[in-house]
């Protein structure tokens, strides 16, 4: 069971409820969480028949909008369809949770219902970039707007393990976004993360990467703060849309340019199609205990469906119970782990 | 006189030799500092009767390498081609400084020879960067990894002066660099210096700004610290270049799309070289009492003539004299500054 946060996202409810629907109808079951008279109207206007689909509807009385201080937010409003969702999660009435909604609500329910993985400080935001090659795992994304070089250090291990488990890397290059690839560049932040994943043995650390490199195979993981993550990923969103825009502007400007945009135009959108296919949709909050998926805010409802499906994807595979298992070992310590597993066993007996 | 460090880049001293050579063909007076010998053999090959051209050779018998600590070899190399035509621009023997060497170094011959504008606590590095209605002007771009929210401030009143100076905008919209548009959103010092800039009349803030939108033309000028803003740079080039890589080899995996993108090649190139006229070629540092040109590290010939055509046509408008009063306006004082100028009159008399 998916537990989708119906009321998150700039286009909510109604993307959230139609991408539901959409899955639904290939079995997959589905809670929404949210309005429950909007819910169904929606519904009821999309498939008639939609009772018959794995759709349960759970009514929720509250909100959490993209301006609300997230952890306030997610400690006040009880009935928030997105803590409402994360509590489900929690409770194992759902194995994983996808929301559009504001992405530091998310983060905070991470972390504040579904709790960290033992060993891990902060939870991060990660997601393939496709480069000349193939693509490189970057995080954080957005998680964590203020980190200390032990964040980064720890960014640095779980981005190794979700390579070496998703790809098969043995031995995955891990570098350091920074302002030049010389040891003495970056912010005080980078040049003390430098230090640390220089020794930290865990890790095959090949040092800075300037963002002008990244498509260029240098590395397989990147290391980032939230901040410089989030600018990095939107600018390469915002670049790649601005260059499109303005290929199709200037050709049409020009007779022999309008003639030949024409001809190409089709095969353009078949390549974006299918680079969009190639995109999950949504990206995975690494270091928390359940599978949570944050789908982009302006999700269309192509994205949301691929978010959703990527949600599943993980929760079939058990993706992240194989990663935090890994994690935990990593970061949490062997004699450790076994006690806090028998603490744990001892209250729930 | 135009002074330029010919050790300095990725190319040196081939690239600024030869650049040099060519504006010194159109009339521009020229000084090279470096390595003599070099310098003239990569003459003597170029052009016979480069004798004949303003071309003035100062011999420097050291460098300093992208891999250096700046501040500490400005203070130590004093016979570096950098840190010497610093010097000549302090005396007046240059009137403007290109150079595409460690962008560290040059920023520390700005502050500690050629010294800061009074008022400015630090100089940054600013360029327009293209939108789909004109241009925005982003700084720092990389003089100052780790800010403070103060330092945020004065990026926001030089941006301002600077694109009130060269498009004659009466109230330039400023914007701040951050993971989201809601004011609460940011790292720390993004959050101290929204509510610096908010309060700050002198300029017309209106409010983040996600580089996802940095094309959209929601602001004339963007602030951000030079480590943001060195990412932001260099992912927008990288993925330009990566978008366009990208167009091209899906096209040529297929029959019809091989011949189209041998149909559209020409138009592509002539599009790329016309964009390629309108960038500067370099970036000018801010708040410095003279004209500094940085030139990208990796500059080929036709970016180094235009750096240093950009170099001369500022000198020749006196830009950097007529945006420097209007700094010291707004950032000195009034009173303070006609007193540093007492002060000044006093030690030259």
């Amino acid at each position: 069971m998916i537990a989708i946060d119906a009321m998150g996202g700039d286009f909510a409810p109604r993307i959230p409820v139609l991408g539901a629907l959409h899955v639904a109808r290939q079995g997959i079951c589905v809670a929404l969480y949210g309005d429950e008279k909007k819910i169904i109207s929606i519904l009821d206007s999309a498939e008639k028949s939609w009772k018959k689909l794995p759709i349960t509807i759970k009514h929720c009385s509250e909100t959490i909008s993209m301006f609300e201080q997230p952890s306030k937010a997610v400690m006040r409003k009880k009935d928030a369809s997105l803590v409402r969702a994360a509590r489900a999660l929690e409770n194992e009435d759902a194995s994983a949770l996808v929301s559009a909604g504001n992405s530091g609500a998310v983060l905070a329910c991470g972390v504040l219902i579904v709790a960290r993985v033992y060993g891990v400080e902060r939870p991060a935001i990660g997601q393939f970039i496709p480069t000349k090659k193939g693509s490189i795992f970057c995080l954080d994304l957005g998680a964590n707007v203020d980190c200390k070089p032990k964040y980064l250090e720890q960014f640095a291990i779980i981005g190794s393990e979700y390579v070496r488990l998703k790809k098969g890397i043995e031995n995955p290059r891990v570098a350091l976004l920074s302002n030049g690839v010389e040891p003495y560049k970056g912010s005080q932040l980078v040049k003390d993360s430098f230090d640390l994943l220089k020794s930290q043995k865990k890790i095959n650390f090949v040092g800075n990467l300037e963002s002008r490199y990244l498509f260029d195979d240098h590395a397989d993981v990147l290391v980032c703060d939230g901040f410089a993550g989030n600018i990095l990923l939107k600018s390469i969103e915002g670049t790649a849309h601005f260059v499109m825009y303005w290929i199709g502007k200037k050709m049409s400007s020009f007779l022999i340019g309008k003639i030949l945009s024409k001809l190409i135009f089709p095969f353009f959108c078949r390549l974006r199609k299918k680079n969009e296919q190639r995109c999950a949709g949504g990206a995975l909050l690494l270091g928390v205990n359940k599978p949570i998926v944050l789908a982009h805010g302006a999700s269309d409802l192509s994205s949301f469906i691929k978010a959703i499906e990527f949600a599943y994807d993980i929760e079939q595979k058990d993706f992240v119970a194989k990663l935090n298992k890994r994690l935990e070992l990593q970061l949490g310590g062997r004699k450790k782990i076994a006690i806090v597993r028998k603490v744990k066993s001892l209250f729930k007996s």
